[in-house]
């Protein structure tokens, strides 16, 4: 998505250790006319996918994954994040993430009824590093029986492993921002594959 | 906001201690379509209050904040949660916050950059209960010297004291379901004090 690289490559900030922060425009600030381009982008690109509902995990998914599920005109459901799950409830769904920013281990907690074995879940988030976040919420559609319709990501740092690991589980992954490299001097986005933007 | 009201009425859950669930719409699983409809609401209450940006907090303010900002054409920042404030930090305002749900202090945090002098604040959240919030967002507007334009909630417990401390402060209040009361027999809603909706 031209206009999301264009963003990065103009207000994203890249710092060391493979740190890109966008918080200017995209998680902390928001630009919601970019936000909502993201979402009609996303509603395009799983348009055959037959999605039924979104799911994300707060609170920097949530923006695109609003504006993703207006534009596909179904549902979106948060995952919250706790130090720790209360594994004695049979109403939730969980997993457990690592996070790339923290370095530390928490669970996503999705209350169950939110999640039939009906359902096709596009994962949307903001980035896409290792993949943790977006594993775990995979590994909480399965719990449920329901069929995970794709994952789409603003950013994807494709120098870290997450895209690769959930493509080989067959997953359809789209990522707007595909970074092939980055350093204080430039960066380096993958060709899109998906075709032309409208 | 009769949409709203009416949603509350046939999906809200009314809990023992003034707890009103709406997760099955409004702050866990997301109606896109009523959101949507909040925030263009919003933006026609306050659409006199020459907002230049948007304000809330993680993570079940983010929703109405962004539908807010689309519909208002301003960017939209969001506070982060913390347990403790590095305070040492200059580049960021912060203030201490009570929970109502989890009855302990937390601090909000934003990044100093995103509000400046010449701002106009619209602070969105989806509940005013207390207060403690939005109030919070209220003084690290005040830090920044900028000016409070207006708090539009989708709901306030018009039972609890929030939506009258922030009314004598002279603040604009905008809540889309005012509740007067509420126990499992039902909910009697406050009149709408804004005239006709669109």
């Amino acid at each position: 998505m031209k206009e999301l690289q264009d963003r990065i490559r103009r207000d994203g900030r890249v710092l060391a250790g493979g740190i890109l922060k966008v918080d200017d425009f995209l998680n902390v600030r928001i630009d919601p006319v970019l936000m909502d381009h993201i979402g009609k982008e996303f509603a395009r690109l799983f348009e055959k996918d037959k999605v039924t509902m979104v799911l994300t995990i707060e609170a920097s998914g949530i923006a695109p994954a609003y504006s993703t599920a207006l534009a596909l005109d179904v549902p979106l459901v948060f995952a919250k994040k706790a130090r720790s799950a209360n594994l004695g409830q049979g109403d939730v769904y969980s997993a457990r993430v690592r996070s790339f920013t923290y370095g530390r281990d928490y669970d996503i907690l999705v209350p169950s009824r939110f999640i039939t074995s009906a359902d096709r879940v596009l994962i949307i988030d903001d980035f896409l590093a290792n993949g943790f976040a977006a594993r775990g919420l995979n590994e909480i559609i399965h719990e449920a029986g329901a069929e995970t319709a794709g994952v789409g990501v603003c950013i994807a740092k494709c120098f870290q492993p997450g895209m690769k690991l959930l493509e080989e589980e067959g997953l359809h992954v789209e990522a707007l921002a595909a970074i092939e490299a980055m350093d204080e001097n430039g960066i380096v986005f993958r060709e899109m594959k998906s075709g032309e933007e409208k």
